[in-house]
């Protein structure tokens, strides 16, 4: 019964499987591994995207920061909600790859709007050289609260930011689990709606630590490998990374990994529907959702053996709501998910 | 015949077996797994070091930056040579991180010395607030030459920093290799010779991608911890980091590694001694060497299929001397070596 | 009839006599200057705080920029509110200066209150190491709406702060106003009320350029004196800085002028109040006030050569009622202010 | 007595008169003022150079930090020699702003020369993404030791650097005194010698604090405005820094003081030579001279009040050789230098 985030379970066998494979012998480092030839066509071909440039860094914060320092100038700000990873759980990693600052993007069901979007553009840069440059858009899919951007939605949302002329970027660390909710192509969740540059998440679906970062403009390469050296993020046995994301991209791995992470998911929100005591403050749309629950019900989940972040104390009254956020991985099933309803109905 | 580097062999099995284990059920992130508790204890107890923070990350420049950012300020220059990894292969890293500039330390094949430590020292800081003030003593072992400092020659440039107050640091992306040499051990080398942080490299030696971060005074802990996830250097399925490093510590395989590599480099430098067209502008003590040799030779170890770096072009006479690259890596063996000697032969 | 800034009146003929007189013979330079060592004397006086570092620079951005960054941290956030000086007008100063980032903290009549700064508080760094660390608290006085925190206001709102072992910065570019305001004096506004650091203006106050940046606690000195340097910040001919400050402090000077500037800026205020059609959506407290107008009423103030900022478009219907801002300038006198009135009534 | 250094010195009398001018009535503050118009086009009009981009700021190290943090990307070097002002006296600035880090280039007689620039050069950027890129040559015109670049030797250096397609930075706080001592035009040793972006001195040669800084190619602009503005310099009253500037350029007085200033500097020059126990380690080519004597001779100056700075100690034996430096200012005279040679006599 382990809910606490969808970085807490086991990599996909595949991934191992695929470790061992390409541990054979030499390779050049640095990216000239064979593997990650195969890796840029692949992706391209996903994408049906075949002049973009494709990079592997291992951690999601390192993805989002290097892109958003890539596309951003040191005097702009990268409009983002409040809600969103950049903002609330990177210390300042990307203001500092990037020099950047962030503006706040009102939500709505933990989506910026074209209306709050434009909204928060419209009062930056209104003063000239005084104020922040408008910079780029980071959206995130799914958000940090569970919810999907319809492609619709993302498309307005970019078209907002293309009328001012500014790049794009979404930070899609569980992008497989948007594309999996919305039955949709990733081509069209991305450069068909608009987006520029797409950080498309592996870690938190069945990958030890890989992240691909592409770019559907090939003119910010260069500018994007020298900022990942810089920043200390170019792996030198990078066919380590390479393998992995072999892995996630044959078969489509991804997409299966995503669709058990989502079944789980819904299976789970069912589940809680029918607690009269439990209430969602966003509607779970993927794999992680949010759910208000009286303290004793945290309690005795928690007991029970239900490991999940609750949000503020468990000490307190029994019956005062308290929120707590649960992530079904690739791993949990049907059975993991049976058996924290069974502790909820006791 | 693969001697460009030591990051281009494999991993060793029992690293792999050790991913494996880690890879069952589910592990809270971001360092809090069980098996970066039995990393932490076996670090302090193979250093001798019951008190030290200890931390990994995914790669050296990464150890470096991180490390050096906790113990320069941003008005501080760091004391190197100009032949160190921070200097030469980092792409501005250390800049980056710590805000501070490299004041290049004259060399001695390829050492600083006491006397050029010394001279550099004095000559920062006669200009109040206008020049850099003194920040840290970088120290890389084994060299990048591949010379090995003794215990002598660290203690003698540490107590040249602490006579100023300055902090040192080691990158040991090679100590291992270091150790073999010397036959010392790691506290020898490291904290009884005044090294205040050393880099302790697992990816050259036999690792996926992993170093330890040692501060032997655990004051240094937590800004190191919030500079590395603002670096995008926390990893979030940090079990697999940690899976590593506790294979790597198991049953001295570090040490095994290092000495089946150094052996290798001792039985390639006796080798290339012998030849009388060969010789080496550094003293070849570990696992790594320069030589020099007529540009036709050269060309005929690549064509026999040697894969080394030659520093300079393979066009021009075939009788000018030009200087190669060879490291052995941990898994290349006696034959791999004897490959070569006889391609030398020819 | 010119109210578009205090930044845009002459410096009064007490500062160019006094540069005048500094302007004999030969100073050393850099800030070792005895005007400067009599500067540091009158604001230890004025401020009854002896042991207080005090520093001069040209700008107010730079006043803050390099404050902040002495208080803070690269992990951490600054909270402000979005107003704010350094949030609005500085084009990322103070987060190139200091690399934290900005939290917003809500405000009303555009003054963060005890509850605000409280809850903006309260959510950060609930995360560990994940989101920024809670960093200084970044209080203007008089704000950018021309409204001034009582002193009772600033002491709950540092109780706040310190509640959680923040320091605490004003930004007192307009310092002066608020002091004459208030009929208090610069201890009790500042470090009797729980401030650490106080950027003390003087620019739009009736100097050429200059800004006292002062620590209550000596702790700081050092570490700013490099920060400033290494800005860029430190005048090599600082006399000319020390100059100004000190005919700013002789005989009240800096007092006079506030005064006068706030005396221009109730009778503007009271004028403006006659009038049936022009509303404040802030109290005018100061020298410096917004008020809301029908745009026809903006357009025949500007023909009659009234010059301020009208905060969007004088493209319009006449009747849509726009916002302008007026600032009152040390020397616009009462003509100044009765000759707008006048357009005014017109 | 006092050859302490070109910023010691008092402004020149005009340069009061012309703040006392400007300081009449309103401007709009941030560079919109006339006055700027009017320096603008008078730069442009000396530098023959119609379309050129020029700024005001009021250090020479933010002259320099800012310009070379436009020129640069932060993932490149800047090459300057050891002896330059942006190397050793600012603290990290050019870093900071910049976020490149310096590669220190051979010098002779205090000059880069053409091979050793180009073995600079050559030297980087052999390593694809690992090392730093190659970025702008930073050439200092006087020379920090006093020495002059020929038209020649500048043309030489920026030929080199102009075959790798680096920009070129001339850091000219000195230009005024070069261009007396070579006799030309300052469109022959900027622009028509190859430099891309000159930073015009002002503050060492009778101004209060203003270098001009000035881009021949005006696409920088933009981006220059936005780092003035972020680094903290861009003065909101304005004027006072045109002024200056203006009086400087009207009826040459750039000139006529740098003239003022290399006369004594020949002047005193030429005593010394006189003296058996004085010798240059540079040639003294303007206005600022290095120069080895006893320390008994340095301690008698000093006793006599000359004030100057010698480079080590006072303390010791007498007839050691010791260095000091003479630097004389616009207004010292040939009264003040023959007071120095005529304590030097005794």
């Amino acid at each position: 019964m382990f809910f606490a985030s969808d970085n807490s379970g086991p990599a996909h066998p595949k991934v191992l499987d695929a470790l061992m494979r390409a541990n054979e012998g030499f390779r050049f480092g640095y990216g000239a591994d064979p593997e990650m030839d195969r890796v840029r066509d692949m992706i391209r071909d996903l994408f049906e995207a075949p002049e973009a440039a494709v990079y592997l860094v291992s951690t999601g914060t390192a993805a989002n920061s290097i892109a958003l320092a890539t596309l951003a100038q040191p005097w702009e700000t990268i409009f983002c909600t409040k809600l969103s990873h950049i903002n609330e759980d990177e210390c300042n990693a990307p203001e500092f790859y990037s020099g950047a600052k962030l503006t706040l993007v009102g939500d709505e069901n933990a989506k910026m709007t074209p209306a709050t979007l434009l909204a928060a553009i419209e009062d930056e840069e209104t003063r000239g050289v005084h104020g922040p440059q408008r910079g780029p858009v980071s959206i995130t899919q799914i958000t940090e609260k569970g919810t999907v951007y319809t492609l619709e939605e993302l498309s307005a949302l970019t078209a907002v930011a293309k009328k001012f002329g500014l790049n794009t970027h979404l930070d899609g660390a569980r992008l497989a689990n948007a594309i999996v909710t919305l039955g949709c192509t990733p081509a069209e969740m991305t450069w068909k709606a608009g987006i520029d540059c797409v950080c498309f998440g592996g870690t938190k679906n069945g990958l030890m630590g890989v992240e691909a970062v592409i770019f559907f403009d090939p003119k910010h390469a260069w500018e994007f490998e020298l900022r990942r050296k810089r920043g200390a993020h170019l792996s030198s046995k990078h066919r380590y990374l390479s393998a992995q994301m072999e892995a996630y991209l044959t078969d489509n791995l991804w997409h299966d990994l995503a669709r058990k992470a989502n079944d789980a998911g819904q299976r789970l929100a069912d589940g809680l529907r029918k607690s009269n005591v439990v209430t969602f403050p966003y509607e779970p749309e993927a794999n992680l959702m949010f759910f208000e629950a009286p303290r004793g019900l945290h309690k005795k989940l928690q007991v029970a053996g239900a490991e999940y972040y609750v949000m503020g104390s468990l000490d307190g009254a029994d019956d005062e709501h308290v929120l707590g956020r649960l992530v079904c991985d690739w791993s949990i099933g049907s059975e993991g998910v049976d058996a924290f309803l069974a502790a909820l109905q006791n």
